[in-house]
C-alpha cells in the first residue's frame, strides 16, 4: 500500500475558471417533469488518466458551487467559499478561494497529483447550473416558483449526464459534506456499478426531525417576506433579502457548536463599557456577527434557489426512498464508503453516521466509519482539514485501481 | 417537619378574574427614565394570612401573563397558558387554564391552602401590565419603541412596587422557571431583606451565547418584517404577525429538544402516501405544527412585548451586573435557594444552575439543587410538574415561618 502520507508540502490547483456544458438531452425528475437545456457549472482540478478511471466528483453543500478549489479567474464580489459559518476564517473568501480548498490539491486529501477531481454546482443552484434563477427556455422569463421541486437524486442523475457528456462513465470516487455527503450516497445507491468509493462526511441518510424543523423556518422566513412576492421577485427590483438573512442567521447557529459560540463570542458586549439599552442595534458580538454573515450572504445567493435545495434535502430519506430500510437502500450497494463525523455536529450527528455504518456492515459491504472528536459543529468539515486528509488518503490509497500492495 | 405530600388530591383554585393595579408613583428604570402610570396586571390564588408572611410570587417566562392557575373569567380566545411547545398539550387552553395550573392550588407544588399566591404581568408585557403597547400618558398614544427598553431589575422594581401597593413587604418565596427563574434570582439579590426563599427553575444566571443568538434571530426576524414599521405599527392594520411568527417558530424549537421532537413527529409525512414536491406547503408533521404554533401565538402576543422582553432576558447577567463575579452578585442573598433543571434543557441547561449553586454554596448560602431527567427540554418546567412538586413542597416546607420540627 503507498504511503498516505503527502509527500512534499500540499499546494494549490492554482487559478481557476468555473466552465459551463449544456446537457445534450432533456433531465427527467422525480416529481414526473423534465428539464430541457439544462446547464451545468464546473471546475476541475488534476489530469484526467487515459484509462479515465482517476476521477472524483466532489459535491458541495447548501450554499456552495463549483469553485471547489484554487482561486477564481474572476474573484467575486462576495465570497464564493461554502462558507458557512466558516466563510470568515481566514480572510480567503476575498481572494476568491474554493470552498474545499484545504481539500482538494496536490498532496491534498483529493490529491490532484493522482486524482482527476470534478466539482459541480448543483441543480437547482444559483452558480451556473439551471436553477430557479435561470430562463425557462420554453418562456425565455426565470422559471422563478415555476421551477420544478428538484430532490437529491435529480441533482445526482444532472450530475451523471454531466460527466456521460464529459464522457466519464466510472468514479473513483464521490465525496461530500452535508448534502454534498447525501449526493455520494445516492450516487452510489442509484449508480452502482459506475461509483468505486463514497467518501460521506458530516452527513446523513436522513435529516433528523429538528434539522427539518430548522429548514422549515428559513424557508418560512423567506417565503414570509413580501419581498419574494410568491418567487417571483426577479425583475421587480425587490428581492427578499431581509427573510434570507433571518434563514442564513438560523443555519448559522446550526452549524456551529454553543461551546463553539462561547469560545468565538461569550456574551462580550460589542461596545465594553455597558449596554446600551437599545432594542435595534446589536449589543453582542455576536449579534453584530449574526447581522455581518446575513448581509454578505444575500449579496451573493438567491433565495429561490435557497428554498429550492432546502427542500430537497430535508426530502432526502433513503429508507422511505427504498420501501422504508436503510438495508433495501444499499442492497445493490458496492462502493468502498468512508464516513466521517464530528462529536460537536448536532445538526448531522455521529449517530446518522453510525447508523449508517451499521446498515452497510449488517449487509457486508466494506465501510470505514470515524468519528473527529472537535468543538465546531457541522462547520468541522470545512474546517478540520488536517485531520480528515489522513483519513481520505489512506481510504482513496485502497480504492482497487489504485491499490499497490 | 410537615409531611410534605399532598394530604388531598390536588385541586384547582377555581374561576379567577386577572385584576389591575396602578402604581401610585413613578417607576424608576436602569436605564436612567422613569415610568409613570404604570398599571399591573395581577391574580391571586389563597388566602393572605393575617401576619402576611404566606406570599408566594409567581414569575412567568415570556410569554406568559398574569393568568397562572384556575379557569380564566372570561376564556380568551387564543391560549394564555405560557405555553412554549407545551401550549397543544391537553387542550387546556381552550378553557383558559392558568399557564402554570398543575403547579398552583390546593394541595400542588405551591399550595393555596398554606400560601397566597400572587401572579403578575411583568412590566413590558401585552397581558394587562404596562408595555409598549400601552397608551403613554404623556402624549395619549401608544408607546410603540418610545417605550423605555427595561432590564430584569426593571421588571422586578416594578413588581416589588406593586407588591408594596398591596401591603406586602416580605415574601415567603418568589418562584419561577425561565425568565421567571432570573426574576427571582434578581428578586433576592435587590431585596434580600424582602425574600424568604427562591425557587429558581430551568433559569440562569446569564443565558449563553447560543441562547443570546437564538434571541437575537427572533428579534431580526420581527423587525426585518416590512409591517413592523420601526414599531408603530398600532393603529395602522398592519401587524408583524409574519416576522413574529418566524420568531415564534425558533422558540418552539429551542424549548424542545430534539429526541423530543423525534418522539413527538419523527419524519412523518402529513400526506401518508408520499412526497408532493411543494415549496410552499408543510409537508411534514412537524412543519404544520410550526405554522400551526406560529398563528396561534400572533393572535395572542403583541410584536413589541416580544421585542422588550426578548432583549430584557438577553440583558440579564448577574456577574455583568455585580463587577464581573457571580460570588459579589451573591454577596448580601440571604434566600434559601432551590435550583430544578432539566437534562434535556439545552437553552437553560443544567450548567447554569450548576453555576449558581456553586457560586451560593462557596459563599456558604443555603441552596438545594436538582437536575430532572427528562426529554421534553425548556419546555420541561412546565410538563414536569409531578416531579417538581415533592421538591417544592419540602423546599417551602423548611420556609423558617412554616417551621414545624
Amino acid at each position: 500500500m503507498t504511503d498516505p502520507a503527502p509527500t512534499r508540502k500540499a499546494g494549490s490547483v492554482g487559478t481557476v475558471t468555473t466552465r459551463h456544458l449544456d446537457l445534450p438531452g432533456p433531465l427527467p425528475l422525480d416529481c414526473g417533469r423534465e428539464l430541457r437545456g439544462v446547464r451545468v457549472a464546473y471546475e476541475t482540478y488534476g489530469v484526467l488518466a487515459p484509462e479515465r478511471d482517476n476521477v472524483v466528483l466532489v459535491c458541495h453543500a447548501l450554499s456552495g458551487d463549483a469553485h471547489a478549489a484554487g482561486f477564481a479567474a474572476t474573484p467575486p464580489a462576495a465570497s464564493t467559499r461554502d462558507g458557512f459559518a466558516a466563510e470568515d476564517r481566514d480572510g480567503g473568501a476575498g481572494k476568491g478561494l474554493g470552498w474545499w480548498d484545504g481539500m482538494i490539491g496536490p498532496g491534498k486529501a483529493f490529491d490532484t497529483d493522482r486524482y482527476f477531481v470534478v466539482a459541480t454546482n448543483l441543480l437547482g443552484g444559483c452558480g451556473g447550473t439551471t436553477g430557479p434563477s435561470s430562463l425557462d427556455p420554453e418562456t425565455g422569463a426565470p422559471y422563478g416558483p415555476d421551477f420544478p421541486v428538484v430532490t437529491v437524486a435529480d441533482m445526482v442523475r444532472a450530475e451523471r449526464a454531466f460527466l456521460a457528456a464529459l464522457g466519464i462513465e466510472r468514479l473513483a470516487a464521490v465525496a461530500g459534506g452535508s448534502l454534498g455527503g447525501m449526493r455520494a450516497l445516492e450516487w452510489a445507491i442509484a449508480y452502482p456499478d459506475q461509483v468505486a468509493a463514497i467518501v460521506v462526511i458530516a452527513s446523513t441518510h436522513a435529516l433528523h426531525p429538528q434539522g427539518v424543523a430548522w429548514n422549515a423556518i428559513a424557508r418560512e422566513a423567506i417565503m414570509r417576506d413580501p419581498a419574494w412576492q410568491g418567487g417571483r421577485y426577479q425583475g421587480t427590483g425587490h428581492r427578499p433579502d431581509a427573510g434570507m438573512g433571518v434563514a442564513r442567521m438560523v443555519g448559522h447557529i446550526t452549524y456551529l457548536s454553543a461551546p463553539a459560540l462561547d469560545a468565538k463570542f461569550g456574551r462580550r458586549l460589542q461596545f465594553a463599557d455597558d449596554i446600551r439599552h437599545t432594542l435595534t442595534e446589536p449589543e453582542y458580538e455576536v449579534e453584530n456577527y449574526l447581522r455581518h454573515q446575513a448581509e454578505a450572504f444575500v449579496r451573493r445567493f438567491d433565495a429561490n434557489s435557497y428554498l429550492y435545495i432546502s427542500r430537497a434535502l430535508t426530502y432526502f430519506d433513503l429508507a422511505r426512498q427504498h420501501g422504508g430500510s436503510l438495508a433495501a437502500a444499499f442492497a445493490d450497494l458496492t462502493a468502498r464508503t468512508l464516513l466521517i463525523s464530528f462529536s460537536s455536529d448536532w445538526l448531522y450527528p455521529p449517530a446518522a453516521s453510525a447508523e449508517i455504518a451499521e446498515a452497510l456492515s449488517a449487509l457486508g459491504k466494506p465501510v470505514e466509519s470515524h468519528v473527529i472528536d472537535a468543538p465546531y459543529g457541522h462547520d468541522c468539515f470545512l474546517l478540520e482539514e488536517a485531520r480528515q486528509t489522513p483519513l481520505i488518503r489512506r481510504f482513496l490509497d485502497r480504492t482497487p485501481t489504485k491499490e499497490t500492495a
